[in-house]
């Protein structure tokens, strides 16, 4: 209806971005590379059976030895090796395996130890917990490597980093996972099996955030690297809890892709404030609180917020708004259906939903992630999932487009703010794939998903 | 297809729009027209004092007969005239006068009866309680008349509908007052008070909402013509409940003004279901979900959500949050501040605030209110007070400018929409004046806000 043409860039906002852009009616469109010869996608990809997966971890802060400990306790596993640029890390990991009766990992330590635990020609899969800048580096060795990668949030930092891990991946069939732990949450499982079977009608706007005040955890990112990392990029720099469950509720890339994205963020406040005092820097390029908006090609939403700052009750939000029905998580879990919408459903109607449209990945794994714990058993949820697909040779439950899609927020966001809040197409990382699998599914040996 | 000026922009979306636009480094911005000779500012605007003030009520439909009824119980007021299309419901009004013992109200009909009211030399205000479309030529003729008006939400329906009230205004000098009745809720009140005190800091990201499933009420808007107006106009066409009470709270054109909106849609899918069902027709131009952000001079930000489809429960989001605290209303009323940002605050604590910060115009007319009634008592308060301050001779407590500013957004966010959520830039309705007062006051013939 618009009929609209290509106008030159001059007339816009220099931008910084990782890979060239145009603007196309209104629209800032980033470039997209072609597959380079003998790439293909890695949609619904496979890898062989591995009976034992052996694991290199690398990173063992507060998140990687957490992992650790969880792992010890996931079937099929063996921790085979650890890489921490501090030493006196790798101590305290063997500590805890010999604590558990486990065998010793070899150890890495220093800034490129990961290189030799990534040349290990005993390895299946690297599962990296470092800090956010040295994700893509350890995962592209790791690929490179012809390890599986596992990788904490946030995975790719910008669109260039997502294109490199795509094309790695593509290129060396190995599985790239972003650990998004909160895809296994208990509501957020639920609720996208009743969003499968049709309880909330055709969903349209999802709503997700991170809002958590870090004010008391800034020092416990070594040398402030997360503090620092805010201070030089705005936008929304987490995206991934928030978007995570409901893109998997609007099958993003399963039937449905991101078209384009605005965003806007408020001034630094309170960031700005901490990371003079920790810090003594004058400049702090993130905004309090960011919110970007994604319009699908199904004509559905996505609304995300950020804000790591404000002194406020936590939200994970987990909003699903259907032609009938109707899911929120924080303040409250709470759910409403059509006719009596007016309502949310009362206490014992919900426990018996929860109950009848638990996930049947929550179903096999919940007792013994209740006791395992990490952020409630979801953490240990997801590191069975990830080892019962590899020793099992099945796709994994997310993949690296996910990944891409999830993290790109990142950088789209802060391009949109920077230009006044221009759109941005969000880049098809499938490259046409998009609409070839209809909806998410988490494969199992036997059963629905994988008959 | 709006019967409105397509206006040519070299390369950019062909655009409807109200007043003529061009695109400025990705922005749509649209002309301000100058001030004509004869017209000044209307901020602060005061008028002679007004001892009983005589009204002439038009629209006597369901939310016109509820003014009737609390007009009547405001002190000062002289219902004099009465005006609606259909015969009938003169009849019921007068009816309801006698009932009350009051003195009988002369009766206009028909499409142009209101005109005649208007002409009347013993009307001091003209109270407009009309289906949408005719909320501005009523509004321009009692102002042309040499009458103060108040009306009903949305006041105008698009920017050229808001530079024709203010002009009038301005140069008719006559009071123009949106009857916004949500900004004399109760949690709205308290927390513009507490905010105004300090409690939240800095009050940066601001949420407002109408969602409300009127799938129960279509059929009583005559003719379908709610139904038929969305039907026509994509964008939020309701915003004014949502961010009426928040820019209260953020001061705009009180010392910050609006600077840049986006908007993102879902598309048509319960609303288009329903118009066909009741009206047979295939065309549908609302989203059933709308999304608005507003980024202020201050670096704040407003987001405003509009769906009033989707069978869930209420929500008139009133969200605030602040370098120091947060308020939530929706699902429930809830309050937070630093340092023990990490849960809300306890029942008995928010109870006690609520009364501690109970804003001076809720202490002045809560008892009566809630016997009066009309959406809990805010409908009465607000009735209160315009009258108070037409009594009083005292600037009103929301101006032409506020209604301008919150009723834009229909037509901002319909644009930004159309040309793929493009930025467009917020109209500076005061013409350079935002930043010449400072803070939202209500005035009061004594006390601090009137000394």
């Amino acid at each position: 209806m618009l009929g609209l043409a290509v106008i030159s860039c001059t007339d816009y906002p220099k931008l910084e971005t990782t890979v060239p852009y145009k603007v196309v009616k209104g629209t800032i469109v980033l470039d997209t590379p072609a597959r380079e010869p003998g790439q293909q996608s890695a949609l619904g990809m496979t890898a062989e059976p591995i009976e034992t997966v052996r694991i290199g971890l690398v990173g063992l802060g507060g998140r990687g030895y957490s992992a650790l400990d969880r792992l010890t306790y996931v079937e099929g596993v063996q921790i085979k090796a650890i890489c921490d640029i501090y030493p006196e890390k790798l101590k305290r990991g063997n500590e805890y395996l010999a604590s558990r009766n486990l065998p010793a990992a070899a150890e890495y330590s220093g800034e490129e130890g990961y290189k030799a635990l990534c040349e290990r020609d005993d390895i299946d899969l690297v599962y990296i917990c470092t800090s956010w800048l040295a994700h893509v580096p350890v995962s592209l060795y790791a690929l490179e490597h012809g390890k599986h990668v596992a990788c904490e949030v946030p995975s790719m930092l910008n669109v260039k980093d997502c294109w490199d891990i795509i094309n790695t991946s593509e290129k060396t069939r190995k599985h790239f996972m972003m650990l998004e732990n909160c895809c296994y949450d208990f509501f957020e499982l639920t609720t996208l099996n009743m969003a499968q079977k049709g309880l909330f009608g055709e969903v349209y706007h999802v709503e997700g955030a991170y809002i958590h005040n870090l004010n008391p955890f800034w020092e416990g990112y070594q040398d402030n690297w997360r503090l620092d990392y805010n201070s030089k990029f705005r936008g929304d720099n987490y995206p991934t809890h928030g978007v995570g469950p409901i893109c998997q509720v609007l099958n993003i890339h399963r039937g449905d892709k991101m078209n384009y994205l605005v965003a806007m963020d408020t001034k630094p406040l309170m960031g700005a404030a901490k990371a003079k005092e920790n810090m003594g820097i004058d400049y702090f390029a993130d905004g309090d609180h960011t919110v970007s908006l994604i319009r699908t090609e199904l004509g559905h939403q996505i609304e995300v917020h950020h804000n790591v700052y404000a002194p406020r009750p936590y939200s994970r939000m987990h909003q699903l708004t259907g032609t009938q029905g109707f899911a929120n998580k924080y303040p409250a879990s709470q759910l409403a259906f059509a006719p009596d919408f007016e309502d949310f459903v009362s206490r014992e109607k919900f426990d018996s939903l929860m109950v009848q449209y638990k996930h049947p990945v929550t179903a096999e794994y919940e007792v013994k992630a209740r006791e395992v714990g990490g952020h409630g058993g979801m953490d240990y949820i997801m590191d069975c999932r990830l080892i019962y697909c590899l020793r099992n040779g099945l796709p994994l439950d997310m993949d690296v487009y996910d990944a891409a899609e999830w993290c790109c927020i990142s950088e789209l966001s802060r391009i949109s703010i920077e230009a006044g809040s221009m759109p941005v197409q969000v880049p098809d990382f499938t490259r046409g794939d998009w609409n070839k699998v209809q909806g998410v599914h988490h494969a199992m040996v036997t059963g629905p998903n994988n008959p």
